[in-house]
């Protein structure tokens, strides 16, 4: 017996019916809002991803030497290859570009629960405009996705690098990312804890308090873009606040205000956020944080040797949407057995594939005999497998130009003719 | 700028949108069959391929050491991961069981003309039926996907790796594997260099007129099947041969016989193929070969640890298939620009989203002016990506009521009332 590697899994026929129950939820969005699906290679170069991203990225990439002696990432996410895409042969189309894409992702850091070395992300790209109306844009599409799944209870959480930004100037500390990080831990923490790890950083006690009002920042924007234009002073954070007024705007013409937070605490893991960044939660009880996040990557495409363009995006985590979907049952049960199971009896073969034939050419999922197995072991298969209708092709029925079907469900037989099976299948299968 | 890896490609849209057409008519072929889609993983623990496969495949595998130093390969193919899956979990399941897959494959050889490090295939196995009623219903599933394409000019040739053995053992060659190879090898040989290596590994005259003989059995299963009566005799050789045709009266009841050939040099690569082996052939100007293959596996599931359980499968060489399809003219022109571009004049972005929102809603692929352009600019751009219509949302006519809907293919315009602009656009759509 040999093992599946560390920190995979296999994905069984329910669980892929699910999977993809979501991703076409989510995809008929994404084709709506008028993103086109693209496809880049699993394996980069792991200088790509070295290039853009914070150190936590790199430490855990999934990378290795190729035969060749390369150094070789698995993605551990598609913005980085999508930017490449963009830089080597997009820089002269018409802009914005919309780009979606359903991947998996890899990473190599010891798994834990829910943490996998391979997870699946459903994202979209849109390069080429710095307007506040793009990030309206990518952050209606981020809640439409969720909504499209059936999920209601949750928020979309915005807040701003700039503003972060500045924030640091205000408190006069150099190391801005390295208060990020802090700032963007709190929730993982006690207030003790933060406090203290403010201390450590070397902020001052009404540092701390500014910090402690920053992160307070934190509701409906009607009710807190008024704080924040009480705590930042300068001209460019005023300009930055604007802009989140006009996104609030825009996301209530969008419909989707009633989900939209601000939260001034939030800086997202990447370091190559520039503005606008956002993240979704989902309530729950299955430990489950981020359900997907994004933001603006203004310098990203610069950083890849590109000319400089402005670009906003985000990422949806299968891994963490799908618990929350199947924990408050929305996801449909698939059916995963056969609609039709067709038996054959003794020197019925022939009969019994020109019936299978003719129900698979309706796109009835069709099912038939293949082992040879008496009529009661059949029936048990086809039992256990879950088929709504069976089929008994038997000589005696067949030379009187009928055969015999039965409601898996129900118990109930009919005794249909033969030019009328494919109706009355269908019948029976309210189809 | 930073290059892709070597060997590998990007799906832009028009693309994707290709490979999406032929995954979709595939896969509502495999589901009308009774088969259910499973996904393993990307990698696989290299001693997986290595137990299994001929040497040509693990000197072509993608193998790498993970950072743990583990020895991990990316997949060549599937049928390994869905044996191993079944080992480790199913063997107490229903039988058969029947899976399909649509998935990306790895290989490390140099990159030329059509062959990819990464490719796909979309393929099935049957596992648990050692009847040739089993065989019959994955090659009539063959067939079927790729007629589901519109392919018609192509042909499923049948070998059989028992006669092959049974033939090696009538030259007394004890090598049966290396004669297999150099069988397989003949269609890329001239019938010189073919008789060479016939030489070079032993044969003699009469030996070789024998080879010469078997490799003449190729043609419609009518023809050429009493021929191979004529050449073997054991009973062994009978037995299987009986099998074919047994296996031709089932696929013609299939409806698929048209497709069919015997080809008794086919041996098919990998060695672990037990009897009955496929593969398909479509002529074409592109250098293409093998479109996709198969066959039984009997023993593998041994080889991994499982009880002894008979299998058999095949896999759909997507970057084989696609040119061919395309070559031909079957694939439909995809539309990958948006259905709807919405242009917002001064002041009107809220009644521009409002529209976008209401279209979106009705799975319209819609996009909407989010850099500000001017109504020239915004109109080339629209055009430029190949909007079917375009909705140009003026402050004059919102004040009467009505907005401006052009059809960018007929150069019509139309003033479309506020509250009839879904049905007018589903009416130019022809939806």
């Amino acid at each position: 017996m040999i093992e599946r590697v560390k920190g995979t899994r296999d994905f069984l026929p329910e669980d892929m019916a699910k999977r993809r129950w979501v991703f076409e939820k989510i995809r008929e969005v994404f084709e709506a809002y008028g993103f086109k699906e693209i496809l880049t290679p699993v394996m980069e170069y792991t200088k790509l991803f070295q290039l853009r991203s914070g150190e936590e990225v790199v430490k855990q990439l999934y990378a290795f030497k190729d035969k060749g002696g390369r150094d070789v990432s698995l993605r551990p996410d598609m913005t980085s290859s999508v930017a490449r895409l963009y830089v080597n042969s997009f820089q002269m189309a018409p802009k914005p570009i919309k780009w979606y894409y359903i991947a998996n992702m890899f990473r190599y850091e010891e798994p834990q629960s829910g943490r996998y070395r391979e997870f699946w992300q459903a994202g979209v790209e849109l390069i080429g405009s710095d307007k506040v109306e793009a990030d309206a844009e990518v952050i209606a599409l981020f809640v439409e996705s969720y909504l499209s799944t059936g999920l209601r209870d949750f928020t979309v959480n915005i807040g701003d690098r700039i503003l972060l930004d500045e924030f640091a100037g205000m408190l006069g500390v150099s190391d801005d990312i390295g208060l990020m990080r802090i700032i963007d831990k709190r929730d993982k923490l006690s207030q003790e804890e933060f406090i203290n790890l403010l201390k450590e950083f070397g902020l001052g006690e009404s540092e701390i308090e500014k910090v402690l009002e920053l992160v307070e920042i934190k509701g409906r924007p009607d009710n807190v873009l008024p704080l924040a234009e009480e705590l930042f002073k300068s001209k460019k954070a005023k300009e930055e606040i604007s802009k989140l007024y006009k996104l609030t705007d825009l996301l209530e013409w969008y419909g989707v205000k009633d989900w939209i937070r601000i939260d001034l605490g939030i800086a997202r893991g990447f370091d190559y956020y520039t503005s606008i960044v956002f993240e979704a939660i989902s309530p729950n009880e299955l430990g489950i944080g981020s359900i997907g996040g994004g933001g603006r990557y203004d310098n990203l495409i610069e950083i890849f040797g590109g000319k400089p363009t402005p670009a906003t995006g985000f990422a949806i985590g299968i891994e963490r949407l799908l618990p929350i979907l199947e924990w408050k049952g929305l996801i449909p049960k698939p059916q995963t057995g056969p609609e039709v199971f067709v038996i054959p009896l003794k020197d019925m073969e022939k009969v019994a594939i020109n019936i299978a034939v003719k129900l698979r050419r309706e796109k009835i999922k069709t099912d038939i005999e293949l082992s040879g197995r008496k009529l009661g072991k059949a029936l048990d298969y086809a039992n256990r497998v879950g088929a709504k209708l069976v089929i008994i092709v038997g000589k005696r029925d067949v030379e009187r130009g009928v055969v015999t079907i039965r409601d898996m469900e129900s118990g109930e037989q009919y005794n249909v003719s033969l030019n009328e099976i494919v109706d009355k299948v269908k019948n029976l299968l309210k189809r």
